[in-house]
């Protein structure tokens, strides 16, 4: 229970940050209200939502209080969208501000003045969460994923609790609702806890919210069969909404510290029950309640700004008064005759100590609090030592391998996750469960397998959920990998975009350290969803994200094996990055030893002597790992047609928005021209849309002798090497590409060139028809063996 | 209550599907099991998930109980993934299969034989539902999307019930969570109803579900606070679950029944309390329970191929003859001696009249059910007549115009829809609601404003239950625009895809006939989310959807107001296709009469010969409306600096996958050329990412001669011209880039070269710190004008 001298500090910390939010949304100057407001006070444009303000400010404050009464590590994440005045408020208060921005934002009047004036503004501060703003942990403004993120976070931080406000609106996203199924995967004995505060403020930008016109006994039912213990808090209850809302908040730290006390006391918690608060408070609580007979208070009419023609009109500059000396700011602070700023002794005995307040909380900085990776040694896991040419192998299986020993490597350190949509072992990553099980707190039954409370393999069927976790648990500071199927990974395509975004301006923020990047596998190939059909093909992902963000996205497409683990390996040290990693989990030809393949990952491109001529008439290259065995049985296709002929084979495993690999395309240590020759035509088989390669290729001067074949959304339920024929990518086509490029450039005369393509067409039908006879590829496609 | 009779009946007709589905998966001969199996009856390769099997086939025959006993429409939605063996089954017994495939599959043995050969085989059916299988209305697979997709289809169609089969794998993605929340949307007077059944078997693919391992008291919960009305079915309670079953069903029909009844009756229905039948059924029931001390029954490992060496192995083999055996197939029909295949007579008093099976369902073919659109006089709406160069006006307001007025035309048709998330007035559509309002079953307060039962626009803070909405009431046959924010669009990329999918593989079946297409519309575009910061600038969708699906794909982006109406127009009038229209909620500057836009919709590419001079030096080109409004300040300026320059202006309005707008790039009726020119250097401003364009021109001749810029991730709280400014697309840029290109083709010497391009940057610096010390555009950048 909250004493009285609580409440009445409670009380008067919103009040000021109430003053604080409300001051930076309108005031260009006047900024501490000393005088009545004049026109000439108002900024020019207004900016910010005014309406989710007060929520955000009254949760701070509990939340400080929680923190001030238990001395514990706390996050607050916020999901409603433009109230950044609001946390910016408290940032300020509590000191976090003065601190990260000593020079221009000093504890004093001028740093008050400065908030105001770069609230929203043109190289000022955004309107929603950003990384800017210390202890936040994502680019607000997209709603839905604040839930999924702190349930991220809290993962192997037992310490840790991420009080997470939820908007209404917010609330009807499908991500948002995916993520209280969270609860089912987090382990209290070894991770920290949410505590989600849903926000029931009741609107929108312009309507009510679903929530908003559920009863209570509807809302306590949803969440109760959600599994979580509702605590309803309502301002239009008897009780104090302030006491109501202490208690609420003392109640529900209870409860999580309870169940984390039974389950690290060795008590097997079943269903651990984590409270929720539902918290309805009206909507721009505090501000003009009505106006001109309009309901603005508890209405979606006070979703933005208010009573906004104060900059001119008398009227509404005299509501804006009224409701700033409501707050009577000037009781809560005193300045002293140095100018340094003091606020009142209540508010203060609310403010944490500086190292647990909520923008200081250290878990949000990366750098010193990333717990390094201890890698596995390649030498053990790869094919090898001899060259493993016309060996087969699996690049996925290969991978769990070396997620199976890191994690082994890294029991203790507890700093590694797989974050899979129920693809773990679809995926061919099951080796994994030699070492580790999928976290499961819901009831586990004797057949169950590789199920325990504390794995390290968080799988549910929820794309969306999943990368939220995965970005909550990388931004503070540890490991992961996101394996899904290729053709799915679009699904989180927009939470992938924000990720970037926040890593992207957090690098331009002084006190954000590197983080470990984020590490996404697709496998279950296009090539190899044959069987799945035409839903299950989709390189979407890919493409969409190489159009984009050149300094977070590498995207690799290792050519076999040996080349996936080097690949992996680099991924898990490097930092900043969204990494995507496009990997079979089929059997396939091996290429590369591991010091090949090391180089291969060094410089991204390489040609495969083994598979060239000096001095080319050709070249081919191939990106992907099916489409390099097309090349290569091509190659020994052409060969045999063409003995005379000179080939060159360059292998492209990373691919960047700015073209290829390169960070900027020409300033890559190797000459475009020296890989792909200065005058001979291209024929480039990729895994995905030729579209990929065309505007990564685009400012190469050569681009034009570039044929670029790829998935050109043909499929259907077929088979692998027929998903290839449909689209042009097997090797009856590479090898018709490639004579075509040696007609035009005279090397084969019109008889050979007619020759060889009525020859490659005819094999075409032949096979085709195998195909529909038999439903399986022919022998000689399927057990095809690299020579030379 | 079903009679003794009926459960009799249902229990032979699950028994014969349950038998097809099996064969499918396993045999490639020997399909009726007129013998004991053989090795050689088995296929080579098995696929497809056996697990969902059984449940498909359970809820199928229910659901042809509910329309044989009431003759009504129905939809039968199959949420679960590559359970189409059960479907397959089923459309062949009720005869649809015959009905449409009438060579291949004839009503008899062979037709038996030929689902069996083709089913998940190359050139055959695919694996999950799928546009060829009569009846469905979305491309499987992808989960997630069955039961919002349902709710679209029942809008507007009072007759309608769409039972849903949603799956517990599925029910744990996001999309699926919103889902539920459609119940605030559809109001019962005007539109169907959807029965969703929940199918609970309890696993996915290698582990428990979510809901599978909840009590029935936390399922009760969920769904009673989710609004609807829970009814259990669960074959471990006592009662006989086919009992249960025809009972809940029942129930079902007769609350949806009472609810529409009342509502049609004229009472106020708030929170109409819609049945969800929650079906618990063991995984992989009927199939083999347990194989070598394993369980398989009513665990995960039954969810694909049980049994699965049988082709080999004679203890799996022995196992699968037991299962099959254990359905006395030959005991429920019959083969007369000229090959007639007949049904028990229990099972065709199961099988509904023709015309209201579900896979003959007719709102699911397009072509005749298409609702046509009477489409608003531009005339009365357009800017003008008098050329409108230089007035200003707003796009997306036009739009609303529109749409008003479309509204208007089809009242009685009621067959057009807006589908937007909670932001149809902040896209500036609100001139709608001068003719209707928003949906809302829930209560509607005093205060609120657009709201009733009836509205025709959907709105709820989900892209992706209004996406699947969207999809459901369009390929049934109606017309609707999705208005979304620009950055937003990202969360239903792929959800676009799979309707592009569906779209396209449902142009080769020879029954489906063009749909309207689905119109999303781009708004709050990037240059105008100045204010709102990083996350809200984001064009990806634009860029992903133009990577691919060049058949499906139109997008369009209008450069004014009139050019905004025409490709409106266009848009509604289009069949099978994705339009993306890109228009601001801002004012700009108008450009084209209505006839000019005309013409510009036409051809989607214009040389602006007010803006443009004979034998141009340099050409200038923009796509997007801020950024043309740039280019045209541009050219003022270029003339100002260069009196005798001469500049060309190409206004880009359309693109696609195949390179710009045309279908396949040279063909279109005009040549590159002509618009390029043939040699002169041309500077391209795009609205989005600089690689969308580097894609699409990739192929033209001249594209090495383009300077393409664009949206280069950079992005934050600033001003719309400052958006400019960072991303290299402002005036003063494009001067500098025309200047870049004049000096190489040596039009201008080095001396005015420096000159002009020190120029332009000083007034860059001058605009930035403006912009830094003001907060908004210097007032030349915000009131220009064209002049010429």
């Amino acid at each position: 229970m909250a004493t009285a001298q609580e409440i009445t500090s409670l009380k008067k910390l919103v009040r000021a940050t109430n003053f604080l939010a409300t001051s930076q949304i309108y005031l260009k100057q006047n900024v501490l209200f000393k005088r009545p407001l004049k026109h000439s006070d108002i900024k020019p444009r207004l900016l910010g939502h005014w309406g989710t303000c007060p929520g955000i400010n009254f949760v701070y404050a509990n939340v400080n209080r929680l923190i001030v009464k238990h001395q514990r590590d706390f996050l607050y994440l916020v999901g409603p969208g433009h109230g950044f005045p609001a946390v910016q408020a408290n940032l300020f208060i509590e000191g976090s501000l003065s601190h990260f921005y000593p020079e221009t934002i000093p504890y004093d009047e001028s740093g008050i003045e400065d908030i105001c004036k770069k609230f929203s503004a043109a190289y000022g501060y955004p309107s929603h969460a950003n990384p800017e703003a210390p202890g936040q942990i994502l680019e607000g403004g997209e709603l839905g994923y604040s839930l999924s993120v702190a349930w991220g976070a809290v993962l192997d931080n037992p310490n840790l609790i991420a009080a997470c406000l939820v908007g209404d609106g917010e609330s009807e996203t499908g991500p948002l609702a995916a993520s209280w199924y969270a609860n089912r995967l987090v382990d209290p004995a070894t991770s920290g806890a949410v505590l989600p505060i849903v926000h029931i403020n009741g609107y929108k930008i312009s309507g009510p919210t679903r929530m908003g016109r559920m009863s209570h006994e509807e809302l306590d039912l949803e969440f109760r069969g959600l599994g979580y213990h509702p605590i309803i808090v309502d301002d239009e209850l008897e009780q104090d909404v302030y006491e109501q809302m202490a208690q609420a908040m003392d109640l529900s730290y209870q409860m999580i510290d309870d169940i984390q006390t039974r389950a690290r006391n060795g008590e097997d918690i079943v269903k651990p029950r984590w409270p929720v608060i539902l918290m309805r408070t009206a909507k721009g609580w505090t501000g003009t309640s009505e106006f001109n007979g309009e309901k603005l208070e508890g209405n979606c009419d006070s979703h933005q700004v208010i009573v906004n023609k104060c900059a001119k009109d008398p009227a509404h500059l005299q509501a804006l008064n009224d409701w700033l000396a409501s707050y009577k700011f000037d009781e809560l602070y005193n300045i002293d005759d140095n100018g340094n700023l003091q606020f009142d002794a209540d508010i203060e005995s609310l403010i944490p100590p500086k190292q647990l307040c909520c923008g200081r909380q250290h878990l949000s900085y990366g750098g010193e609090v990333v717990r390094a990776l201890a890698q596995p040694d390649l030498k053990a896991l790869s094919y090898g030592p001899e060259t493993p040419r016309g060996t087969r192998g699996l690049s996925m299986y290969k991978m769990g391998e070396w997620m199976r020993d890191a994690f082994k490597l890294n029991r203790d350190q507890r700093n590694l996750r797989i974050f899979s949509p129920d693809e773990t072992y679809s995926n061919q990553l099951q080796a994994v469960f030699e070492e580790t099980s999928r976290a499961w707190q819901w009831p586990i039954e004797s057949w169950d397998k590789d199920m325990s409370r504390d794995g390290r393999v968080v799988e549910l069927l929820s794309e969306n959920l999943l990368f939220g976790m995965l970005h909550g648990y990388t931004v503070t500071g540890r490991h992961a990998m996101f394996p899904t199927y290729e053709a799915f990974s679009q699904v989180v395509s927009s939470m992938a975009d924000q990720y970037c975004k926040y890593v992207y301006a957090s690098q331009g923020v002084h006190f954000r350290k590197p983080v470990p990047s984020c590490n996404v596998v697709l496998s279950s190939l296009l090539e190899r969803q044959d069987h799945n059909g035409y839903s299950h093909q989709n390189p979407s992902f890919l493409g969409a994200m190489l159009e984009k963000h050149p300094d977070i996205i590498s995207a690799y497409l290792p050519a076999d094996g040996n080349s996936t683990l080097t690949y992996t390996e680099r991924a898990f040290a490097d930092r900043d990055k969204l990494n995507i990693i496009v990997a079979g989990k089929k059997d396939l030809p091996q290429w590369l030893t591991l010091d090949e393949a090391r180089k291969q990952t060094k410089d991204g491109i390489m040609v495969w002597d083994f598979a060239s001529d000096d001095n080319p008439d050709v070249v081919l290259a191939g990106c992907g790992d099916y489409v390099t065995q097309e090349c290569l049985a091509s190659l020994v296709l052409i060969r045999e047609l063409l003995p005379r002929v000179k080939v060159r084979f360059v292998s492209v495993t990373e691919l960047n928005s700015n073209g290829l690999g390169s960070r900027k395309f020409q300033e890559k240590p190797w000459r475009m021209d020296d890989i792909f020759t200065e005058d001979k035509g291209v024929v480039f088989n990729y895994h995905g849309y030729p579209n990929t390669i065309k505007k990564l290729v685009f400012d190469y001067k050569g681009s034009h002798r570039f044929r670029i074949k790829g998935y050109e959304e043909e499929g259907s339920t077929t088979t692998p090497f027929d998903m290839g024929v449909r689209n042009g990518t097997s090797r009856y086509h590479l090898v018709i590409d490639m004579a075509y490029k040696l007609f035009q450039q005279g090397v084969i005369d019109e008889t050979q060139h007619v020759s060889i393509t009525t020859d490659m067409l005819q094999r075409l039908v032949e096979h085709r028809n195998y195909i529909k006879e038999h439903g399986v590829d022919p022998k000689e496609i399927e057990n095809w063996v690299w020579t030379r």
